[in-house]
């Protein structure tokens, strides 16, 4: 039994909770959050208690592991108290936005030692995994393009966009990794190029809401990434990799399974309608894995090491659509 | 909050044990179980006491209701003694073997007043509801044509088959179930053609593996519903409905969204391995519909009746299968 | 070159006149109607001449093969002239509606020995094709169950119902040849459930629009047809075969490929507006098949005993409709 | 009757001649080729005769418009030739690999005032014009994001590559005009990564075989085009348009409707082997196109200005390949 604290108790952090609760390994033993009444109430759906204070969430007589899903600008300060703590942490992404920053606490949490994973679900999709199978057995060959969508429903609100580091960093940041997982390989160069079409207050706020980024992999691979913010037709998410001896995709996944004819027409339902019921089965997976390697005592499958990658890529895309040039990626 | 007793903890119960605990508005109390290892084991990974009677299980005091997953002989015991402690009671399909004695004891639990329904699960599929609320809305126009296909993955063992009553009342009495749920009738003539292929003992106990019935609505439209139990590729459901003015399917669901492309071939995933695989989600979403039915007050979507009324259509099945003639459904 | 006569010349003629003319290997040499304005039409289209009589029509010294398209009642006394002057016979089904009629002349052409085939232009669709292949490849194992659809979008005019013979006659029997042709074997037993539901003249003139047909072969297996005149939906068309170790499915066919996605629904292309737009490309492919048959002298890939048999299940299935019993099949 | 010669008789000259010879409104009169030999086999094959000059294939005497099929070094001086004659001309892509040569021929025959169309053929494409007409509804909304696919089979000779202008003048160039066209825009920036993969050999003559153009329309919309000459998997063409209120597309095209069931696995048919049966059916539709222009007297659908804006663009992709520099394109 892997005794968990969790850290933030917002929208995010509740559904963490309920994975929390139902894994048969994991004992939820304290909920905190800067906001009391929230601690208490995602600790009493789960019958956990609320931490009254990070010492008590982080006291490794209490508990071996923490989730960290707090906002943002908490991730670096709640990692660095996980690992002189020398208890295991899972954390959302980014490790922070300030990329310098990020890799001065990464180098701390290394050296302490403790386990500590990137809380990046879309690995952990199952469509994804069994691409990412079929990429390693070999028989696609030589990869030559991978083509990535990302396109979410709606335009988050303009707050939140505001303090989100923009769309390479928000949106985008979780594609790089996937073309990294996929691939194998560090992207080299990359080029972007973004418009603001769905409102003008992105323009206003130096951010686009539709992108399109080419990077070169070191072999001279491509990898394609179109990033929309709205799209009018639910969340679609599609991967593909091209290789020498053939294709595969993990492809767009429809709502339901129900067909209507009618005259000349077929009606079918479409997407999810958010990316969160797209990928909801994803959190519960990134956790089981995260415990397996507790359990296991193995590396987990995603290192701080790939957030840190994952940024970098994303600041050099940030670069670029800020340039109008493509730009080197250096780690 | 509902406080339920299970009985029944063998693998079916186990299910249904965990979307007792799942379910927000249950408070499962104990678990019943004929052998008290397994009541045991199942009622401790949910928090709840093993029940050491069935006195104690239908205790008025301590529940609101049963969920009777026992072995298909005791459910109409077990109906009895929920209707005479006047709890609330779910049960697994059928009521009892012997159609005359269901109804029987159908009269006694209608007498007794309590709310009470059959667990007809595969009503509670996502796509199969939206194939009902499709017919309902009438877009469909006058029902003529409705074809159900029900193939399992793969032979059942001889043992289970021997009690089971025949593929009619084992396997296609779910559909004859769909059929009036989606039709919204009674039908009133079948007629069966069937084979045992897949084994020689399949014939030898009588019963076949490998058929088709035809069955006649009041108003002419037909049914046809196509049932095997081995098919070599996975769980095979589909529910389609043609009307005057157009056609809607709850179509063939695959496991997975991953497609390969190489050569002239493209090769997707397949089906479920099994019927469970399928059809899981619906039993969460069965209690859930029978967990408001109680909380609202109002009448259970699925009534005894409707266990009742399936099974005399298999009935009538079962003798067309044995005399090769088209027969007459007596309710 | 093979020196063709076409006999008739309406709507299906025409068709024929284009097949004719296209093939590489044809030289359509005149056409005969009993209208001479369209003999004399659809002979100028394609460069050949109208014939002025049946005699001229059936002149070995001018042709070598003629394509019987005239009217149903004519079939059988064509079939005779062809064998009588030892010219080659494609012939559109049936020979003629009166089986014992049809025997009579199937007899006199075997006799004759000319080169004979019945245009079961479906057995030629490319997907129809590729399930056959699949089947006599063994890779489904043994053959258990098979599904076939027909269903057209609308109600033929009454007057032709009238003179069609019914549907099991007119639509169904040529998916009583594709089972045939599928599984390669007799069926023993057929059962039709039916129903006049689109128009009350069509009960008034005895007939069914919609209708089940149950079907046993020797070794056990099953068939199961349904026939449809109207759908709403446009021409459904599909032959699905179930084996001990798998199954295929020449699928239900798009009439194009454009998929639009808004709100929560993806609106794709149905299916074809009719029959003929379905199944246009199998005229040229079953004339082919028949040309090549005479370049090479070997037999014709249909024969006229297959028109027979497939005639002979239809005259029981049209008395197991007209009884509401199983009938046993006699060829 | 439009009278036609056609200038060509390779391999899409032939084809070309096939549609001159089916279309009910053209006498394909006669064929040019330098080989004699084969402007005698393909003219025979369709009743036309073998053109023995130039001077015989222009005379205005005996034909209405000419089908430039010819080399492409020829094709400027064939269209000079139409115009100075006075003779219409559908002639292939592109007018001249040289863009300075190809605007003064345009000027010239513009000048001449005969109506002149290049024949940029996947414009006539069943599924394409059906995403156009989406488009041109208003039913997306305003144009954010146009993603389209270009893969050939395999990589075509080396001796091809070496005198076709590279990827972008020779592959890619018919997806520029399908933007400018699904669009009604002109592109005004490009940005090219390319890369060659499949043979070392494409590298040494400075060309690519796997490239990602990202092009930005004049209100900010972007343009994305993924260009690969070996797949592997067959020839897969795909456009998808996504607007401010959803999104459409003339999706992957499979080559047949089978789908094999077996195990955890559906087997399907994959995309068609190579480019011309995947856009076979276009040729006749585009040359339809423009008999009806000539016949109504209406401006041809695809101008040579149309041709040329393809080109410039064409050039700055280009230009950006080798540079790795995004460029402004001018017209």
């Amino acid at each position: 039994m892997q005794r968990f604290a969790l850290i933030g108790a917002g929208f995010i952090g509740s559904v963490h909770a309920q994975s929390l609760a139902a894994h048969p390994g994991v004992d939820l033993r304290c909920v905190y959050d800067l906001d009391p009444a929230r601690a208490a109430h995602v600790s009493a759906a789960h019958g956990a208690r609320p931490a009254r204070s990070l010492e008590e969430a982080f006291d490794p007589a209490q508990v071996d592991a923490v989730f960290i899903a707090s906002s943002t600008d908490t991730h670096a300060a709640h990692l660095r108290r996980a690992a002189d703590a020398g208890i295991a942490a899972l954390v959302e992404k980014p490790i922070d936005l300030d990329l310098a920053h990020a890799k001065d606490v990464v180098a701390h949490v290394e050296a302490a030692g403790i386990p500590a994973m990137v809380d990046f679900n879309r690995r952990f999709d199952r469509d994804h995994a069994s691409l990412k199978r079929v990429v390693d057995s070999g028989e696609l060959g030589e990869i030559a393009l991978v083509q990535l969508t990302s396109r979410g429903p709606s335009l988050p609100p303009i707050e939140y966009l505001k303090v989100s580091g923009g769309q390479m960093r928000d949106q985008t940041v979780h594609f790089f990794d996937l073309a990294r997982w996929l691939t194998g390989a560090d992207p080299v160069e990359v080029h972007v190029m973004g418009s603001a079409l769905s409102d003008p207050q992105v323009a206003d706020i130096g951010d686009v809401d539709t992108s399109i980024a080419t990077l070169r992999l070191p072999g001279g691979a491509l990898v394609q990434i179109d990033s929309v913010r709205h799209t009018g037709y639910g969340y679609d998410e599609r991967l593909e990799v091209l290789g020498s001896a053939g294709m595969a995709e993990s492809g767009r996944m429809r709502a339901g399974n129900l067909t209507r004819f009618a005259g000349p027409t077929a009606t079918s339902e479409g997407l999810h309608p958010g990316w969160f019921e797209r990928v909801q089965p994803t959190y519960a997976a990134a956790l089981a894995a995260f415990v397996t390697a507790l359990e296991e005592n193995t590396p987990p499958p995603v290192t701080l090491r790939d957030g840190l990658r994952a940024q970098a890529i994303a600041e050099a895309a940030t670069l670029s659509l800020r340039t109008g040039q493509p730009q080197t990626i250096t780690y």
